[in-house]
């Protein structure tokens, strides 16, 4: 460290002993290596933690040190955070909230919050009525998504609603499912309900009162949208003016979807936040010749004004409800043999990109499924956009079969992890094609909007998913570990070598980063399908915490059970996730891991 | 062993090998050290297991194997059977069974059976709509009631019904939630429902057909109680015709309660089965002058006729719900230096018994519980009858106050153990004290008939219960522990000199069976209200299996999401156990534990 740096940290100090804003913010830029104040950890959404107590070599000792059941029997997605020895779990609807004494035995209950919400919101869910977890704030305030719509913050220390603001209306159709995010004295929250007919937004809000700052719209004008010039400088089908209007037919981009329900990264130096956008309204794509901007969309904000530095939409005129809402993970790359300040995205589409984060431009895309995708042979680099193969396009005048991947993605909702020791992304995959047909439907707000019926099934192999090894710089698999049930939890990666991930029968496992070896397996009570974390107990002693609980679109058969007999019930998913008895019971338990 | 042991030995090999109907019993008689095939594991109900690889010493290291989820988040009382390398795991309503399978990893599910039953009887169920679990028949067979009120039959194998038999009408009031038993060909069930105005009972069925065999009053003429000539040899109280009758005004025994939904044991020298009834109707005893008979009565029977040995009411007219229903654990005795085949009964209205189980003759009375009842000072063994305190008699022109025990008992269905080792038995235990005012009420089929309002707080000391170690030779106990809230889980004790006992926050404790230190605990995810198991896994290790979800009576307030603001909600209930914050979630979900 030089002498520089050492001033520097003093001054860190010095400002942090005033409790500046800027030193507010220090633990979600620099969080304490123990600790876990957002959903993914870090800003960069790598889910790394530099904790390294548990190693390749001792993990096979790792044992449940306690649990706590949430008292809800949904789809459990997210992870709780850990702040200053007190852990904060959040539920699926009714969206519970419960703070956690960890420096007591058996960590009991130090307040829960039950919002007031209503109940009929629970069928405007497309897909389960999950939640993935909370934001933080650190003057102590948490923020949660509300199913019916509201973005309520709470006092950290007691549990009190501070205040609610009002983000999405469910009787319209729109939910709220994600975690929202916290950048300095704002929090921007997403909103659900691609399968509503909604027009899908982010809207950002003053962390103290809840005042709206600003909405940046998926589609519509760029005033709407927030696009200042070409929203993409290397790709001439990026810009031009209103194009989140003109790729669309009539007015239908004012249904036009592109909801906001995936995981926020930030950079904190470039000053901007990343997301993706989902599927354009209505499914049926008979009904929006174009390209339907900006949905499927990876947008990069400035966190103040909303206003897009630039724009690349990954599947225009989407037939097959690839949402692009998956994870932006930012990581320093070396490409071609250049330092890159890079982004890595693994949509649903079934291609893993990269992109130089500052400018948009993609770098790499390559498959990272089992299998590789088939509606499209590759992602074109000159232009941006997918090579397609026309005898897997969808319509609303045949039923498609042998779609790879289905609508539910090689990927989905399940967050990959990043590892600096090896330089790779952990990517829990799904391997589910389907057959597609559309339907020519109507608009009617608050009605599904769906116009297409999806039979989903096991992709070739015959196995439902894998947790994959992928290495950005080439685009190239280095190991991968077949799952029978899709691998529909997150990864966590440590600096202990391991990375852990969940299954759908219930298995928490921990594999070694570089080799893809099996080093310990636990079979929680329920399928899993939330994000594994880690922290540093009050004691110094280093923890695994996973939420149990099967569900989310995945496991919507079993969440809320329906038979086995349609299917395409639950958008097609319970075609591929028929075989409840494998899947294991629906079930909410926080399990906690520690050595002995 | 003798050579006559050493043929015997033979011969019962022997007989195995050509599977006869007594071969077959053999299991339930003479279990393997390693399994538990019905409620108690033997049917002297000592919860008592010969495994000892897990000892006083080792204990601490025990670790969690691996877990389950019921997917039902009210009470779970009862525990597993473990039968052949399969666990069958019951759960509250809906009442669905699992077959696990013990050989694989995980233990994956073989079957699941949900059974078809009206979801309108959970209303009727005073409690929490609890199951105590399974029983089995050596030819491969399960039994289960339903709350609804059918016993029903299930292939072990397939999990497939095999009968169905109605034993109860929950539109009339009367439901099921306790084991049955199976003796030799016949299953015996009983019926809940004494705030409903039942008439109790037990009945007994054929195990092949389902075909009733006969049943047994609690209320009645002597032919319906099936008595012939005195009821009990001892006591004067107890003898006389049609008492079952004459003890109550007009018919009022025609809804006299007397339910029979507590553990039922059995005796295959003496060839008779033993359970107790549970409180006389209406609670309100205003309403009904005289001994209330046979309510409140330890019953012995003969299990293929039901013909009553004998019977003895341990609290005549009832006027505080002291429900007999608890366990009978069958045991060897000396008292006074002379050999006993002893009977143990820890009841709610705070006595602990020690009974000549041949004839019925109480031998030992003395409290059991944290503090003493105060309702009678003592049991005067030569009469058979309480010697009560009038100032905590009851009624319903005023509200009585003070009075020890509450309704729930200083024990309720929570079963103890017994241990050889010691002689001791270990009682789970509540300290739970009232107030109560009788209330005049009409009896109307399938509505409440309770006729009383009661209050429970925590009894002398603020704390709502304790783990105790009681000498039945001597009626006094060796040591206690203290809990926060209620001991309202059963307890287990094995041959390595450990009790295991659960507690209504989460923790699952073992304590050293000879001075009560504890030696280990673990936080399941909800508040244990079911009875720890242990066996032998496939791999010879042993295991320590325990059902983790809060409700019962104590917990009904959790488990049906009751606010806190009315403390005699919950018949009572809710006024001690309104904590909720300490109390853990619902929840529910199988644990395994075993040595690392």
């Amino acid at each position: 460290m030089n002498r520089c740096a050492l001033l520097s940290v003093g001054l860190a100090a010095a400002l942090g002993a005033l409790a500046t804003p800027a030193a507010a913010q220090s633990i979600l830029v620099n969080p304490p290596v123990g600790e876990w104040a957002m959903a993914g950890r870090t800003y960069d959404l790598q889910r790394y933690s530099p904790l390294k107590q548990i190693t390749t070599s001792n993990v096979k000792n790792l044992t449940a040190a306690w649990t706590f059941s949430t008292g809800v029997l949904t789809g459990h997605e997210g992870s709780p955070l850990v702040i200053n020895n007190v852990m904060y779990v959040h539920t699926p609807f009714p969206d519970i909230v419960y703070a956690l004494d960890l420096t007591k035995p058996g960590a009991p209950m130090i307040w829960k919050h039950v919002p007031n919400q209503p109940a009929d919101a629970k069928p405007i869910a497309c897909c389960d009525v999950v939640n993935r977890g909370l934001a933080y704030h650190p003057t102590g305030k948490l923020f949660i998504e509300l199913l019916a719509g509201d973005l309520v913050a709470l006092d950290a220390k007691t549990g009190k609603e501070l205040w609610r603001a009002p983000n999405a209306d469910y009787k319209t159709g729109s939910t709220m499912t994600n975690a929202p995010i916290v950048i300095k004295d704002v929090v921007i929250a997403g909103v659900s309900g691609g399968e509503f007919g909604v027009r899908g937004y982010v809207t950002a809000f003053d962390v103290n009162t809840g005042k709206q700052l600003w909405r940046a719209y998926s589609t519509g004008s760029d005033e709407d949208v927030k696009i200042t010039g070409p929203a993409n400088q290397w790709y001439p089908s990026m810009q031009g003016k209103d194009l989140g209007m003109t790729t669309w037919p009539h007015d239908q981009w004012q249904h036009g979807g592109g909801p906001t329900w995936g995981w926020y990264s930030y950079d904190p130096q470039l000053n901007l936040f990343y997301y993706g956008t989902g599927n354009p309204g209505v499914w049926n794509p008979d009904q929006r010749p174009g390209d339907n901007k900006w949905a499927m969309t990876i947008f990069a904000r400035n966190p103040e004004t909303g206003e897009a530095k630039w724009a690349y939409q990954m599947t225009p005129h989407d037939e097959w409800d690839y949402d692009g809402v998956n994870e932006m993970v930012l990581f320093d790359a070396t490409i071609g043999g250049k330092p890159v300040k890079a982004l890595a995205h693994f949509d649903r589409n079934g291609f893993g990109y990269v992109l130089d984060r500052t400018n948009g431009k993609v770098l790499v895309a390559e498959p990272y499924g089992q299998n590789a995708p088939n509606w499209a042979s590759r992602i074109d680099l000159a232009t941006g956009v997918p090579v397609r193969n026309p005898q897997f396009g969808t319509t609303s005048a045949k039923n498609t079969v042998g779609i790879c991947p289905a609508s539910i993605g090689f990927k989905d909702q399940q967050p990959s992890a990043y590892s600096p020791l090896t330089g790779w992304f952990y990517v829990p995959t799904n391997n589910i094609c389907m057959d597609y047909e559309g339907l020519e439907v109507k608009y009617a707000a608050g009605q599904p909007y769906v116009g297409a019926i999806v039979r989903m099934y096991p992709g070739p192999g015959g196995n439902r998913g894998a947790f994959v090894a992928w290495d950005p710089a080439t685009g190239k698999k280095r190991w991968e570990i077949k799952e029978n049930l899709a691998a529909y939890g997150g990864a966590l990666t440590t600096a202990g070598g391991v990375v852990f991930y969940g299954t759908m029968e219930g298995w928490l496992k921990a594999v070694d980063q570089r080799t893809g070896r099996e080093l310990w397996r636990f079979k929680c009570p329920s399928g899993i399908i939330g994000n594994p974390m880690t922290y540093t107990g009050p004691e110094g002693k280093q923890y695994i915490a996973v939420l149990s609980g099967i569900g989310g679109w995945a496991g919507i058969g079993v969440a809320l059970g329906m038979g086995a007999e349609d299917p395409t019930a639950g958008l097609g998913a319970v075609g591929a996730f028929s075989d409840y008895l494998n899947m294991s019971n629906p079930g909410g338990t926080l399990f906690v891991f520690a050595l002995p």
